[in-house]
């Protein structure tokens, strides 16, 4: 039997679909304004940024971007094709890959990431109290744990 | 001077960011698995369901499932295709349509309804206290006003 949402639960889930879908758009539309990027290249400069040697095998990437291995194939070829990221095959793996992050791409991220900083704290902490931003964590890491198992 | 996020900002930032993008993957995947439709399509049969006559000028439309104009005529064209909606020319404005929901659409939604309203109690709601859904309702309320004004 279907486990219908009552009226708060409805309100609740409306509300958050429609910030979420908000929010994610309009970081999309600013950082694709400001810096010719989506948010989806962005997030993957980040996270080679923040990886040892600036390097990461594409199948940590994919993961660690929440990307199937198609997806990130295609949008680290669009990013090769700026020259932000190198993909290079590993040595002891002759099926793996490794993405490696440029000058150019670190570049583009350190040039890209005020304005995206400030986009999020705009719409998403100055709204908030920090006691919100708290409960916001709580929640959400509750939600991955349950996509993720 | 850039106004950067704290480690506690961070974190919060990112397990929101994570949490909502897989929800929504999840959701559309679910949907399109299912139902055949991806979750944007599904928001504009539950519009039109809850409008008068089951039908609404495509700009409360666009306006009420969050869409640019051309974003929402070619998923309107799509789901005409599949003879779910229709779209109506305005008696008293030349210039304006109507979206109208068939019987066929109806049809549609309410077959999909269950297996979706369960994805989102399953990832949403039951990974979440009561205190939780309220919270996170306050919070979304005031994402959704910042990003609105």
């Amino acid at each position: 039997m279907t486990r219908w949402l009552d009226e708060e639960e409805q309100a609740a889930w409306r509300a958050f679909y429609s910030s979420t879908t908000l929010l994610i758009d309009r970081l999309d539309r600013e950082l694709q304004h400001d810096a010719g990027m989506p948010h989806a290249y962005y997030e993957i400069l980040v996270v080679l940024s923040e990886s040892q040697g600036r390097s990461l095998r594409m199948s940590e990437l994919a993961i660690k971007t929440r990307s199937s291995r198609s997806r990130l194939s295609h949008a680290v070829t669009k990013l090769e094709a700026r020259g932000w990221v190198k993909r290079r095959d590993c040595d002891d793996d002759k099926r793996g890959q490794f993405a490696d992050l440029t000058e150019e791409g670190f570049a583009a991220l350190e040039a890209a990431a005020p304005g995206h900083v400030e986009t999020v704290r705009t719409h998403l902490f100055d709204p908030l109290t920090p006691q919100q931003v708290e409960q916001l964590k709580q929640i959400s890491d509750a939600i991955n744990a349950s996509l993720k198992s």
